[in-house]
């Protein structure tokens, strides 16, 4: 299903990261679906997590613990979210933390907990506690493919990506992992991403690093408009390689590495998207000649979440006419519909405001045919340019969706 | 298709409006296309019209006549929307209003012209003015049905109804017609309609009386959050009634008029959504225990417009946390999720934040295999409640939307 992606072949491991999943029995099928990541407590971890009010009990805690201490695990299960469960919910979660801080000798306070899958149902703690000593006597170093697949739900295939670089002429490894499918919106967008390297940073900086990589990535794309409960983004600087970033943005090592990992986190963003639920069509939309990246996002995000273009492209229908009414009513202030220009790659659909003269029909099908498909817009009043990623709105996403939990 | 809802049998005719419906041959497969209402020119006309910044030509024609004189006709055209066509539309339009004022000898800024169908292409000018003739020959006051059905798009039914009330002893006939099925969405709910009554109120009161039903039917109904470039509602006051209505908010006679042209409009705005593209279910969403209309329609419309709630409810899935993220991610401050209850019908899903104790699955299921369910939100920190109306997103939304123009 997935538009244009692979399974990656294999992934790195990073040095000072051990991790570890098995099936702990959530899933009425047998499946991996509970995950361990470890690495030593002088390793520099930050996350981001959802905005939305409702936010499960385990980002409660993963964000208590986070301001407490330096973590030492990231304790990850699918199939259930935990979220909508209230005070149960909470002590569920933080018994399976006590549980395993007991086997690891560890502080309670340094596990995160993150939840994914249904919302609303109590988690199977019994089943969960059960497999947390061989989820924990399992650690290795190069288990990043079975978590990546653990922590899956309505994904169709494993999300990751290795990337090596120079800074300083030592060798530094980025690894990451992600999961989503649906619910996928920015203001964190949607879904769990766990991304690790070994370079030496201090931890404010690690976690500027993240909200930078994560702006540009995770925070471009969207399948349906939702918001989770459950979202976040974990990075982790294990400080194992004989590279060091200093806490300086203008530093080249710093630039190189906020390059490094955003590139990792965008292929990872991007993934999300081709494997968006029900998706047949990649559509990256950028949106040029704005006067301000805030509306540049406003008229992308307004195109990318109407059902009416997104059938359109799932119909491989150059419906241009409903492009322009999103430009349209995405509330930009005085907006010169004169100035609007709209190209499906090259071929140029809108000119002025109105259908280009020399648009042919035939060009804008043969685009809309494809599987990658880029969509520009220019409104012709700026110089900011901003592009996103979504995918169109097919049969199957109605079927995953009304069928979800049957 | 349309959940719940049938033709209406007959409407009534309202003194001192003509119409005129026939086949212009815009479609390929002959159907009624092209209609005329007419009315003398010292009845009370208002008209709202699209918020979308590419408002198509015909809306910039009704815009500048109504401001110059007062109106005699709306002609009407489906099948085509004569929108994005820049100047050559505007022309195209404006010829076709000419056409009608030399047959009617009438100014031609007495004529408001209204078009609906696909965007972008072309009015066949020759077809309609060849039509007009016939069209300006058979005007009648019986055939508001006909004209019901030649405003269709992707409507299955004649949307239409008349209601007859008493004002100082007076017989007053209020008749409305709209058609509207996707595309639809607040801020001029995103359709046509055309309302007319024989009572006597001066103009200027007409825009307030439509005003205030507009923002209570039309402002409450989404089927996919996207507004078109053509969406407009009309009000016309024959005076032909002996009953009189003072300009005066406060009088019970305006009070009476204002309920009644209200429940015009409420009915036609909750038949749109009845037959809303693909529909199989009518959801009435109440947000109570707010602190502002604001808020509870922020609420209600992102509930209304979540493509997973939707999808959940064509699968007549008691989603509940669905549900319960939405209202998270609505963006309200200091929302206390504990405060938060959420009823299918009269069943209980979620108490205090969390999954209600008492509830049944089967019971939430009972719920969502209906037809008509009202979906009810209370937020427990205000006294504010608003309803909007909205439908589920089948397969049928996506097979008319990726096919619409094929």
């Amino acid at each position: 299903m997935a538009v244009g992606l692979k399974e990656p072949a294999g992934l790195l491991p990073v040095e000072g990261v051990r991790l570890s999943a098995c099936s702990a029995g959530i899933y009425q099928n047998k499946r991996l679906d509970f995950a361990l990541l470890a690495f030593e407590q002088d390793a520099s971890c930050a996350a981001m997590f959802t905005q939305n009010a409702f936010c499960a009990a385990p980002v409660l805690i993963a964000k208590q613990h986070l301001g407490k201490t330096s973590p030492e695990f990231c304790l990850i299960n699918a199939g259930n979210a935990n979220a909508g469960t209230g005070e149960q919910g909470y002590q569920d979660a933080i018994d399976v933390c006590h549980d395993l801080a007991a086997i690891a000798h560890c502080p309670v306070e340094s596990i995160l907990p993150f939840s994914t899958g249904v919302i609303g149902e109590y988690l199977p703690t019994d089943k969960l506690c059960a497999a947390l000593p061989g989820l924990y006597n399992n650690l290795a170093d190069d288990n990043w493919l079975d978590v990546g697949r653990a922590i899956m739900t309505t994904d169709t295939l494993v999300k990751g990506i290795s990337k090596k670089i120079n800074i300083d002429k030592q060798p530094v490894t980025i690894t990451g992992i992600a999961k989503g499918a649906g619910m996928i919106r920015p203001d964190m967008a949607t879904m769990l991403a766990f991304i690790a390297t070994d370079v030496k940073v201090e931890r404010g900086f690690v976690e500027q690093i993240l909200r930078s990589a994560v702006e540009k990535s995770f925070n471009r794309i969207c399948v349906d408009g939702d918001t989770s409960t459950n979202d976040a983004c974990v990075l982790i600087a294990t400080g194992k390689s004989k590279a060091s970033v200093p806490a300086d943005l203008n530093s080249e090592a710093a630039i190189q590495l906020i390059d490094a990992i955003t590139h990792v986190c965008a292929e990872l963003a991007q993934a999300i998207i081709r494997d968006g639920e029900g998706a047949s069509k990649f559509i990256t939309v950028e949106v040029n000649g704005g006067k301000s990246t805030e509306e540049c996002l406003t008229v992308a995000y307004t195109i990318a979440n109407s059902p009416l273009i997104k059938t359109a492209f799932f119909g491989s229908d150059p419906n241009w006419g409903r492009i322009l009414a999103a430009v349209g009513r995405s509330g930009l202030v005085d907006l010169t519909v004169a100035d609007v220009s709209i190209y499906l790659d090259d071929v140029c659909i809108v000119e002025n405001g109105v259908r280009a003269k020399d648009y042919l029909e035939s060009a804008g099908q043969a685009v809309m045919s494809g599987h990658d498909i880029l969509l520009r817009v220019s409104l012709g009043r700026g110089k900011v340019s901003e592009s996103i990623w979504t995918c169109d709105l097919s049969h199957d996403y109605v079927t995953i969706n009304a069928e979800y939990r049957t």
